[in-house]
């Protein structure tokens, strides 16, 4: 996802002591965002609208509003079971502007390509952007390629920036989630990290884990068209269903309660997760969003996401609490309530 | 610039049998075209808006036409005289809107960190950009920051996407070219590539050349707000003036002549490509382009570019014949006259 700008969570480590940037920087955690507001936000605020979701929107002269959004995609491996890194760079930005509750349009795709690569397999990864554009019925209307010095780059790194249309009456953002809210997921959590894990560690399991990469805007489109009251969408990609909802939580000010037992988690997921010692809370997915809707739509979104195969996995798993500090806790299985926090650094670097 | 999807020349080396990216693929020349043709644009051309200039153009309901483009910079080194990778990557983005007459509003911002850059560096860049953007007038609204190990990268690359407003009646082209056009330059050519090669090889020369990296959408406003019949804009990055040129030739179908003594280019530069055995049509400028503008408005033209100080080395440097190849001729000093081909590869690698 691109990111939100949201309040820093508290950070021991001051940035200007660490001096360089460590792989811990890009994992979607604390030292994430810590970088993010040291660094970027600080120069950018004063000079740009503030962003504040996965993707900014704008208004034109007209009155139609677009959605904009940005990813680099340096996943390694750069194929893995169920996509790649060019379908994983459609999908990516795609969702980004279905957060918004855009209808996604154009993609631009900028490639880094490290003198040496393999023509075939660069062909190979835009071929897989082009069949996810066009299964995800969006034009890559612009491009560039630079080349750089062997030892200077990874094969292959890609950029995707994309434009939607937002529809007339839609507002999705941090800012609109409510007390009372329920929060949903669309699927099962973790296939992503844990394929591109197993792959990159040579680990076999009984079943191949499939990454769960895919464009989820028609799901969005499906619960808008119904009329379901859709306050705030977020994709949970790198630091997962914990760091997501730890940044909205900060961004709305508001507490979330997530019940262990109703997150679906597949049972090989969760057995892979155990055997490597993550917390899928924390696991990427690249196909796969929570939702924080009205409390009387929330058995009907449920419903409209199951019927699409691509939510057959969605529930309801918790929901925005009346009051508390803006901060996520889990009631676990066994009674127990735990604060679910942001990881620090890495749990997977290059996820995506 | 983005790259504009134009016939490949005729290519001696079938890619096939190449099977690797080469650093010449990213030159700007005749090789960058080739894989462009035979990869990118062979996949995507079945599912996308065929896009034909430096940004694509796109409308919105309300009527409201955005410009859409995207570059990547790995420029080395990231500091040169007169710019960083930071203004650079505004400007050559803002640029490739204004090369479709829009008025840039919006930029990305996707940044792949190398484990192990000083993060003081990295706020320099990003400072930078900020005070690029602040002096167009853009707005950086999104972004996205991923990390690599140390050695999967070079520091720092960044890329830049960019949406602009295209004003009402403007439709600027390379199809709207026409015989008799007017052909200029809106300053003198090669600094930026001088200047960076000066710094990467230790180069000192009498006069420190800088970079001529500057925002241009300005000169284009004043052309089209003074009414000059502007059919088609390039801006005259990788590959310079002679590549632009022969790109534009071959998407237009018509003849450029080109007249040698009336090419503005700076002394310094001159003397410095003369050194380096470079041919300064060929060398890179961050902050030049091309007009191709009515002839009855060439002159009035020339004085509109001359009174911005971006554009005070401007020039009419030659015409688009009324018969003749597709192609680009020279007209030189001595009284001869040369093709002026596209280069087959890479000139200069990681000027931009």
């Amino acid at each position: 996802m691109a990111e939100p700008i949201v309040p820093s969570p508290s950070c021991p480590v001051p940035l200007r002591d660490q001096g360089r940037v460590l792989l811990a920087h890009g994992g979607g955690g604390r030292l994430m965002h810590e970088l993010l507001e040291s660094v970027f936000f600080a120069a950018l605020r004063g000079s740009a609208t503030a962003p504040a979701h996965d993707s900014s929107v704008h208004a034109l002269p007209g009155g139609a509003r677009i959605a904009f959004t940005t990813d680099s995609y340096v996943v390694h491996p750069r194929r893995f079971p169920g996509g790649d890194i060019g379908s994983l760079a459609v999908h990516g930005t795609v969702n980004d502007l279905a957060m918004s509750g855009a209808r996604p349009l154009w993609l631009s795709a900028g490639f880094v390509l490290e003198e040496g690569l393999e023509i075939a397999e660069l062909r190979e990864h835009v071929q897989s952007m082009r069949d996810a554009a066009a299964a995800a019925g969006v034009a890559i209307v612009t491009g560039d390629t630079k080349v750089v010095e062997r030892g200077k780059g990874d094969g292959l790194y890609v950029n995707t920036a994309g434009i939607g249309l937002v529809p007339d009456g839609v507002t999705i953002a941090p800012d609109r989630i409510r007390a009372g809210d329920a929060v949903l997921v669309s699927g099962d959590l973790g296939r992503h990290g844990i394929a591109i894990l197993a792959v990159r560690e040579g680990l076999a399991f009984e079943t191949t884990i499939e990454s769960d990469s895919a464009a989820v805007h028609g799901l969005v489109a499906t619960l808008l068209d119904a009329g379901i009251r859709v306050h705030c969408l977020r994709d949970l990609t790198r630091g997962g269903l914990a760091s997501a909802s730890n940044e909205l939580a900060a961004a709305s000010g508001l507490a979330i309660e997530l019940v262990e037992g109703s997150i679906p988690i597949a049972e090989p997921v969760r057995a892979a997760c155990e055997l490597l010692g993550l917390d899928p809370l924390y696991v990427a997915c690249e196909g796969r969003f929570a939702a924080f809707v009205h409390p009387a739509d929330a058995e009907r979104a449920v419903a409209l996401l199951r019927a699409d195969p691509l939510g057959a996995g969605a529930a309801q798993i918790g929901h925005v609490a009346a009051d508390g500090p803006a901060r996520v806790t889990l009631h676990s299985r066994l009674g127990s309530t735990r604060v679910v926090d942001m990881l620090s650094g890495e749990q997977l670097p290059r996820i995506c």
